[in-house]
């Protein structure tokens, strides 16, 4: 009841302030002149917002920006209170992202007819502020985050639907667009390089909406990692492909140019990711071979502004700062975590799950803004129409082949080692199974880095492309993102997986409690740790650990083949999957579970040296003072071990 | 050895890719139509850098902002990398700050010198940033992090400096100004409201430098606190002078003015403490009535947006975002805090500490190179000197006489008490002794928040104005920050002292090691902590676990008598200090020691109405479910009872 007031009171307060903020604006408006100039957030390439005049006090400018990051703030806050209230009340079928440009979106229309511009310019996406601060810790935080062994089993599946997937679906787009334009019915003519360029930007499929679904969910493992890999590779794909399309705009396109293109290509992604790895190690030896940690506050500043800098400094280089800082992201959490203070180790956890919060949810703010803010663009429906069913049908085509490829590869050599271990007459399940070939399908939703490239188009069609580009983005976000829970039963995907690889910082997390083996062990340690702090706030304690006991009950009965989230059960679904295994499922049989098993070393079998070089060569190098790792592998809490090479089984 | 080769390996690695930087730079300077513009932290009010043509690409765009972000990470970086060599080397005559400046200063030559001119642009110090980036978390994190109890002890001396202090020195300092200049040996010719502004923007001191060493020092808490509370609060007081005074631009100044001026101070000054408590409570009510903190993800988002968004709030509504800040940092942690999940308690502080002192490194690395690389600058050697003269002696007219006043009105009130209590004839120790008035004296070096307020200067000589303002602050910050630690020394100021009201969040700080009864419970919270994670880095625990060992072992030392901080001895002073009790020191007899007692307890009682009110009326109300505070006041592990106002003495 309370909190119902409560989120009342906070929408009327949010309401009331904007509208004193809008009136404010209005009715200073008398003097034009003064309030043309942009303070803060200027938007460079619009000619509508004018030529800045010199001489304003930064007391107004101040002003100005104020009432500007007082309403993104607020939006900010909108969204997180209602991903809250979502999760409280368990309502999954609307989704925060979605929610997030919806309230862009009435913001935007309410700046959007309100006398005053300057703060309508203040908020239209710039493209240099998202790609330099909105990006950046959204990659970091999932280099660092991402499950390391889930991603490099799974390398195969990720690389083959990134790196060709991205390449044919941006081919399938440009194609189907140009020549649609140059039918001429909307008198858009635009040339193949453009067509591409659009192409190429709305490849780069979203790395956040699907996976906060799918993390609510904890769906599979494997198609988490899938998806989840695809989606942040082929950002930096696209990225590197729009920027190739863009030199040779004004050339004749030839053959040649695009085997130019190709190598162009993978010489920027192997560089780039070079840098990144270097960083990572730089910062692993540094931590060795110094005393820093004793100085837990300079030390993780410098962690978070060195993995910053791999970024810029790709970036500045021409290389694609995205792959840099990914593996940047993935070499510190390898390596350098290992060599840190505890409380730096906690501190930058925090600080860049926080971040990438924070950057998220104001990314897809700024989408629905930009719908309503931005003056000029030039909307062609039909357009529109024509790209967003091109963009299912080039996904489409880069989804369902390249499953068969990998399902192809992994027959084969499955079908070869188990001529040797077990024998024929095997059913050989499909690495990629159908349902989870469709969930990829659906997980295609175009995010804001599309956007961002959108804005470096050029030509006379600018806005129109623009204009398309942003429409055809929000329009997945919306549908797709809208849709993916309850495509999810529809497709009687495994959820409800508890992932025994998960990160183990969470000891401060109230709803922690992820494996069986570790529940009396947490449940020791929060006594533990509220008896030695007589000191602290006790009441908070008890509820935490009423809480916590709470959580661990219900955990207790998920071993129980109940899954329950949050403390209830979801309905259905959930345990549908569990207790009774689906058909689809490829671990289904003991004969089956075998086969999987011996057909998963396979491919990790190739990089089995690459793990035991890394434990004897590398980590004696780039790790503390030559450590003995508690590899207990028996009890289920070797989480934490520096090894993230494990080539245990899901 | 090897710390020192890293060092200089990092300092080849930061200087070649800056010689990389600029060469790329200068190498791209042929297409000088589209290099003109400034993508990223784009000036203004600076007409040289010319109108920006549009259509740039957001991939060259994005390629410029990068270098310049790179350039200013790599400084940063290379700020508190020396912060860490002069705390590991035990070098305290140089201080981080002033190095900051210096590598803005090199930089900034370098860049100065360089023919293409954008990344100059983009570096240039930019108040609308300062004021919203930059700022804001210095302010936050101090309300967070200040200590209640001393800072509500001392209230009366701090807005006696604060709120008198700042008016005294900013009119002293612009009626010199204004004298000097109407002498027209310069040929500067400004108005008594310009000289009033500038003397304005000269009057905010600096919060960071100063305490930096006073924290490395552990300086006496009591003049600690009345430094700390003055720098905060008359920032804030000095931009809103600055405001008025630019509100009575062009009128006669007559003598209504002066006291309209003050009034509009007044309102604006309480109005703004309202906003920021008014906010701080809102979000205490917040966590209590919901469940948010079973999300600590979205708990601390928005903790930190809303304190944030009573800054903005409170400077969009033209009162002072600084005051609000500061007073809802103060109430977060006074009620807030106690209502949040462990995980957000932490998160909170490792944030606010990060952001905060990576802000005052970048203020300082900005400073330095705002010397070279704002262009316009017109340097007036005379009236610099004059000046910074006239800084000195403005200073002195604050401090000293108000530092008389408060003492005449603690020996009156004090008088009046042992009267009654203990009879005539006893020796009143003074409140702030000559020593503390000559290092508040010292302590007035300038920051920036004056450069930044400089910069809103208006008229004919805004540069010669400017260039004076940012001279000066530099200056001051080189003079009297570099020598603070010798006059420590020479007015045998008592340093070393350990402060029981410590903030304990520090459970992973490898250094806290705070009061003799904390030891024991620590190091078996440590054990506790070490046993429980088998799983974590058994290596990274033991080496933590001997630094621990070693620091605490310092630490029984340090209840000997002898002070050691970072685990080897300060020569002599602190020594000196703590183990000769010194004459000039107040608490120095027994008989003073009660005396000292009784007139503690003299201002202190007028506010134990509110003490008892906030501990039977407000707690219950913001604080989660009526809770019973564990008052252990007997064995100095209370610091993190909800209590702020514990009348208990230092």
């Amino acid at each position: 009841m309370l909190s119902s007031i409560f989120t009342k009171f906070l929408l009327k307060l949010v309401f009331s302030t904007l509208v004193k903020a809008i009136v404010s604006v209005s009715s200073d408006d008398g003097d034009e002149d003064e309030l043309l100039p942009v303070p803060d957030l200027p938007d460079k390439g619009d000619p509508l917002t004018g030529d800045p005049e010199a001489d304003i006090s930064p007391v107004t400018e101040e002003m100005f920006s104020s009432w500007a990051l007082f309403i993104m703030l607020s939006l900010l806050i909108f969204a997180l209170w209602s991903s809250y209230y979502l999760a409280q009340k368990r309502i999954r079928a609307v989704h925060e992202t979605v929610l997030s440009i919806f309230y862009g979106m009435v913001v935007g229309l309410i700046l959007r007819m309100t006398p005053g511009h300057y703060i309508q310019s203040s908020v239209t996406f710039n493209s240099s502020y998202f790609f330099n601060i909105l990006l950046p810790p959204i990659i970091l935080n999932s280099g660092y985050e991402l499950n390391q062994v889930n991603f490099f089993n799974n390398m195969l599946s990720i690389l083959t639907f990134a790196i060709p997937g991205t390449f044919i679906s941006a081919c399938v787009l440009g194609i189907i667009l140009f020549i649609w334009t140059s039918l001429g019915l909307e008198s858009v003519n635009i040339s193949f390089v453009d067509a591409m360029s659009v192409g190429a930007t709305l490849s780069a499929t979203d790395p956040v909406t699907i996976l906060s679904i799918f993390n609510a969910y904890k769906v599979d493992p494997k198609l988490y990692t899938i998806i989840f890999g695809e989606s942040l590779l082929n950002d930096a794909i696209s990225i590197v492909m729009f920027e190739t399309c863009q030199k040779f705009r004004g050339q004749p396109a030839t053959l040649s140019s695009i085997f130019e293109g190709v190598g162009l290509f993978m010489m920027t992604f192997s560089i780039s990711l070079v840098i990144g790895v270097a960083i990572g190690i730089l910062v692993a030896l540094l931590l060795k071979h110094t005393d820093i940690r004793r100085y837990p506050q300079i030390e993780s500043c410098i962690i978070l502004l060195i993995a910053y800098q791999s970024y810029f400094f790709s970036n500045g280089c021409h290389m694609s700062g995205i792959v840099s800082l990914l593996f940047c992201g993935i070499t510190l959490k390898h390596y350098a975590y290992y060599n840190m203070s505890r409380r730096t180790q906690l501190t930058i956890k925090y600080i860049f799950q926080l971040l990438a919060r924070l950057s998220e949810n104001f990314i897809f703010i700024y989408l629905g803004l930009e719908l309503f803010t931005e003056v000029q663009l030039v909307y062609k429906p039909l357009l529109i129409i024509v790209t967003a069913l091109s963009i299912c049908i080039a996904r489409w085509c880069a989804v369902f082949p390249l499953s068969r490829f990998v399902n192809w590869l992994y027959r084969v050599k499955a079908q070869r080692s188990s001529n040797i271990t077990l024998g024929n007459n095997v059913v050989i399940p499909e690495e990629i199974p159908y349902n989870y070939q469709v969930m990829t399908f659906w997980a295609g939703l175009r995010g804001a880095v599309g956007v961002a490239l959108a804005l470096g188009i050029q030509g006379e069609f600018k806005f129109t492309l623009l204009a398309t580009v942003l429409v055809v983005v929000v329009l997945t976000v919306i549908i797709f993102g809208g849709t993916t829970a309850g495509m999810l039963e529809v497709l009687n995907i495994k959820t409800g997986c508890i992932d025994e690889n998960d990160d183990s910082d969470d000891e401060f997390d109230i709803e922690a409690a992820t494996t069986a083996s570790r529940f009396n062990q947490e449940l020791g340690q929060y006594r533990a740790s509220s008896a030695r702090k007589p000191y602290s706030d006790s009441n908070r304690d008890f509820t935490a650990e009423d809480t916590f006991l709470h959580d661990a009950n219900n955990f207790i009965n998920d071993t129980n083949g109940e899954i329950s989230l949050d403390a209830s059960p979801i309905p259905a679904m959930a345990n549908d999957n569990l207790s009774s295994p689906n058909v689809n499922n490829h671990s289904s049989t003991p004969e089956g579970r075998n086969v999987k098993e011996s057909m998963g070393t396979l491919f990790r079998s190739d990089s089995q040296w690459f793990q035991n070089f890394d434990e004897n060569v590398l980590k004696p190098v780039f790790l503390d003072s030559n450590p003995q790792y508690p590899n207990n592998d028996n009890n289920g809490t070797e989480s934490q071990s520096p090894s993230g090479f494990d080539s245990r089984q899901k």
